[in-house]
């Protein structure tokens, strides 16, 4: 598949994932929302691909959803009622799906369920789902001249892509309920002191910087240890009980230490560098425990 | 209805509600918690009332319960033998709502049920249920003469008012724990150092901030998407996976959109105030969506 | 039960447990699992005891696993083919508990269901598991000495202990899994920056800084209360909805305010200091709720 709104480049088996309508200020589209849906589900089956890094070709990140493209926000069916129903039972049906179904959602869980760390480098404009789709990223780090803005608030409308369940994850729910409330855009100092980046970068020294973070998450990592910790992560600190977390730990730390985690003893007995031989499109039968 | 414990004033859209039992340092009592619990409830329906500032007349917020008054701690009947089954099926049996349920809880409850952004203005004393009914708000804004003391532990009881929900959102575990343990009264700076509110002020400004801040929470925002707002991002992030918040983005999405966000997006594009027309007190039909 | 891998010691009600293999760095055996278990489960129950500290013997707190010992990680059983099955129904299984559970879980899952406050004092190197038992304690303190990793990563397995449940929790997502990922190892100040330690301590104060908070959190406190609030602060912030923390409260308030509380109250209005005659080994009739 080749995409007309996202460059997609694996090098040293880290991808770099440009949102690439710079003359639009890579502002948001339906096609885009697919794409990325689809570009995280190859990366994440993807043996070569290890990290990822999402930035913006040219001067913004993201600035937000296009509005000159009918049907992005505007081109709802005013006839349809949706329940919570549907919602439920009907999410693949087309009328819901491309009718109802939060565009930026589709691609936040598309990110959820990756199993490679995403990081995220904030060039510039990050507005609307241009913000919220980064909450689904694992770090981000920001340009200085990075400016963040959850600002559904301001036209009326909801914050979206599951930013609700993200964000105060993130930034813990005082930082999360002003910025949503306000609709502020922030900038990156800012953004820092809320926690919300990892850390501020002068523009030039902002993708070197999140391509040595993908690095030191992928060279000499097991595929398979780094795709279960990702979802551990995410998905046992929901869980109301720390007991469901010890049942996942146990099986995966079996599975890990009869895979990659005898070579990654034996290496650091031996004081050298692991060499891994799992790949993450083989997960343990286990995998995905969730079903 | 008139309270007595409280003042009730609406200004500008914005609900100043002030505990008003200056000579008692504003201690809370049951006929507090029940004028609270009304005035949660009567201004989350009321359209006049788009924000809320919650403060103390007087020197104190609220200096805890009053423990001059029987029954607010000590008139539990002893003969009842109240069960966690009572507490799932009984809640509403005027033994248990009476003899047996937290009334901080009770307050805390309709501040969590509330559709307006709500701000607690710590200008004094914030001790006990004063210091937990502000954990339900969704911002704290501290005079430098604020104390804040999580002091159950000192007399012998437990935190209450669902602050073991609430807390750790805020300041994190670790730190939730600390000052539970230890029951110690914070001051304005170790409150601000640990997350517990957002900034801290001069007595004679906190007021002030804390409308300003009210009224960028309400002024050219749609009545309804705040209301979803506030009540996706407390609901959502408790969630055990993202798909929840989905599933309640989308629907609220699709039904804002074809609301207030019609005129969000014009208002925008034609570079000027939105003027939005929806009412909180008419929510869309799948609201409230948890019922 | 006496300890070959820890030493226990109750002053002035405060247990110090001390991680005694100081010739092997202190490193984690089943044998060193067993006893934690043991130690928690007894100290939890033991009226003597009304906080706990934790730290190693000699220059390191825990290098982790003690790889020199087989059948620490090594001694699997190749031929189990455990499923998450297995980790509902047959956690108590010989074949799972002595060959798929993982022990640093057993571990941290008895301090979690400790009725005690439980201080780490990390006093040197924290690898591994030696990093995640911490985690399931309430507050750490570090040495300027602490040297803190989450390595699992770099030897091809996952983090363990149930760390997925408490890490995001201490130190938020986004920390938790750079941390993660990296492996690297954290000195004091990257530790305490990120909010996984409380304070940083001369290595000679650190112990006399963990036992005069633990003195902080038992000295005039209700034993009773005290476990309530520990639990419910874990538990009750782990649920969907604040409702499940009222329930608990308000049973816990009225037992409690039936019990120390009237001392609590009475011993405030008389401006001394409480004498509570509870006991942790004697709880309401209504603990644990959870079961």
């Amino acid at each position: 598949m080749s995409y007309t709104t996202l460059s997609y480049e694996v090098s040293e088996h880290i991808l770099t994932l440009t949102l690439n309508r710079p003359d639009a200020l890579n502002s948001f589209t339906v096609t885009m929302a697919n794409e990325l849906v689809d570009a995280f589900g190859r990366a994440s089956e993807d043996d070569d691909v290890r990290a990822i890094v999402v930035t913006g070709a040219g001067k913004a990140f993201c600035a937000g959803m296009d509005l000159s493209v009918p049907g992005n926000v505007f081109g709802l069916d005013e006839s349809l009622q949706p329940s919570l129903d549907d919602m439920h039972t009907g999410l693949d049906d087309p009328a819901i799906f491309d009718g109802v179904r939060d565009t930026g959602g589709r691609v936040t869980l598309a990110i959820y369920d990756c199993k490679k760390p995403v990081i995220g480098a904030i060039n510039g404009a990050a507005v609307g789902i241009g913000a919220t789709m980064t909450l689904a990223m694992d770090i981000r780090l920001a340009s200085e001249k990075a400016r963040i803005g959850f600002v559904f608030g301001k036209i009326g409308v909801v914050p979206e892509a599951c930013s609700s369940w993200f964000l105060p994850r993130i930034v813990g729910i005082q930082q999360a309920l002003e910025w949503v409330y306000t609709g502020d855009i922030l900038n990156a100092e800012q953004a820092l002191a809320g926690k919300l980046v990892r850390s501020v970068h002068a523009p030039d020294e902002l993708l070197p910087a999140a391509l040595e973070l993908a690095r030191k998450f992928s060279q000499h990592k097991s595929p398979v240890a780094v795709a279960f910790a990702r979802q551990m992560m995410y998905r046992n600190a929901a869980q109301p009980h720390p007991i469901e977390a010890h049942r996942v730990d146990s099986l995966a730390m079996f599975y890990t230490s009869l895979e990659d985690g005898k070579e990654g003893v034996r290496s650091f007995l031996e004081k050298r560098e692991p060499a891994y031989t799992s790949r993450a499109s083989k997960m343990p039968a286990f995998y995905p425990w969730w079903k």
